[in-house]
């Protein structure tokens, strides 16, 4: 009898859920996405949107009606009726006995939740500390799916080291972005950050985080840092969905400027805001 | 209030089962095991076991008792009571609302399959077809985990051009090994495979294989193949843990040797039969 065991638990394979059968456990074959909500108006829902379509045909997962997620998430976000929320999906090629090599047909799943994000005025206010990790990520860092394995390992060893992000760093010692956000320096007058390429997820908050340095009057510059680089710039900052842009104070113990966020950050912080209202 | 949808249906967060909160699901944050009996007898369960423990501590998912393990993979195979069977198991770093950063103390899940394994006499004796792919795999192939994305793209491209495996190459043009297999040729009386360093999985089978190899007086030669060389091999061969040693007789469309299991790995299937029995 074909069967499963879940901790000590003999059951049944006929009894599972088809969550346990979910390719996204297996495998990782499935994409996600991350939005936010400020004052009750969800936030850059059509970038969101089109980069999951993206997402989804780069992966192939096909035959998702977009229009259908647009209405999930809307009414999912207005069921919850929470002003400053986190938009969590992704979609699985779907529920199968695990093998790589799946049925055209599989259904895929479809999963959210909105949670209420946490008060992240001190993050903004006194800065963060980031540390650098090798950047062990696959060769698509371009498609947001669900294997992030090696950006938990770069946070959970950033977070032993008392900092908030990881900075990951490529073999040619070349900073990618964040674990979890995109990353910036700023030298002069100039916003630098590196250039989207198929190691890098298109951020749709460093989309954002562009138009508002050109908005302020900085040139921005697509160029990738070098560690020591960035370790020299007079102000660092990431760039994430749920923060939008978030002072870097510390990096790799090191401080950045004054140890306080430098002006043109907060600068940034308040141009962002004029999108989001 | 916090809340979850599946596929069109709104869940109270409250009411999720953990499996819905697994980090295996959100991260691929979990590393896993395939074993096989053969007639009744689980095969190398100890070097499974030792492997599983190593890619925990990689992953630093810690205490674990692989005493546990054992006893619990033991418990299902008897329940199932399948001659051939087919052991899957994973351990993730446990269930959690999404946050690439968890509590220490988290309980891991252990989620385990027994299946019946195929036929697969066929493959064995008539050979399967392979074909190229880019190998976009993370940098750390050394560790069995979860993240498995781009293995199941290189075995769905494969499919779709009738092959039963996709062999990965690096970006200088050398194999690795397969989507799900250790990968081999054969030149004269010489077996070569890929070295194991940290973009090849230090498979269970691959080493029985070379064991056999020598048994049967091949010299073993470890050393990477490039896709042109692999095309002029006289045999060529993956190993797997489902199916040991299976001939391959076509390579990126071109036939192997006279496309029929070439007589090194027909001794060597033979070879291994002795280790299982």
């Amino acid at each position: 009898m074909q069967l499963a065991m879940i901790g000590d638990k003999i059951v049944p394979m006929g009894d599972l859920e088809p969550v346990y059968f979910d390719r996204g456990i297996y495998f990782g074959d499935g994409v996600y996405e991350v939005l936010r909500s400020y004052g009750g108006k969800i936030f850059a829902i059509e970038e969101h949107l089109q980069r999951f379509a993206d997402n989804l045909a780069a992966i192939e997962i096909t035959a998702i009606d977009i229009d259908q997620i647009r209405s999930r998430v809307q009414k999912a976000f207005d069921a919850a009726g929470i002003s400053n929320a986190k938009i969590y999906f992704h979609i699985t090629r779907g529920s199968a006995p695990r093998n790589h090599v799946c049925d055209d047909n599989l259904e895929p799943n479809f999963f959210l939740t909105v949670t209420e994000l946490p008060d992240d005025t001190e993050a903004k206010t006194k800065g963060i500390a980031v540390s650098t990790y090798p950047d062990w990520r696959w060769k698509r860092c371009d498609i947001k799916s669900l294997n992030v394995l090696p950006n938990v390992l770069a946070r959970l060893e950033a977070a032993k080291k008392g900092c908030d992000e990881a900075i990951l760093v490529d073999e040619a010692g070349l900073i990618t972005e964040g674990a979890g956000s995109a990353f910036f320096a700023i030298f002069g007058r100039t916003l630098q950050t590196a250039p989207l390429t198929a190691n890098i997820l298109p951020s749709i908050t460093r989309k954002f985080a562009v138009e508002a340095g050109k908005n302020i009057g900085l040139e921005v510059i697509e160029k990738s840092l070098t560690q020591q680089q960035a370790g020299c710039a007079e102000e660092l900052f990431i760039a994430v969905t749920t923060k939008d842009i978030v002072p870097v104070v510390k990096f790799d113990g090191k401080l950045v400027g004054d140890d306080k966020p430098g002006k043109y950050t907060k600068l940034l912080i308040q141009e962002f805001r004029s999108f989001t209202q």
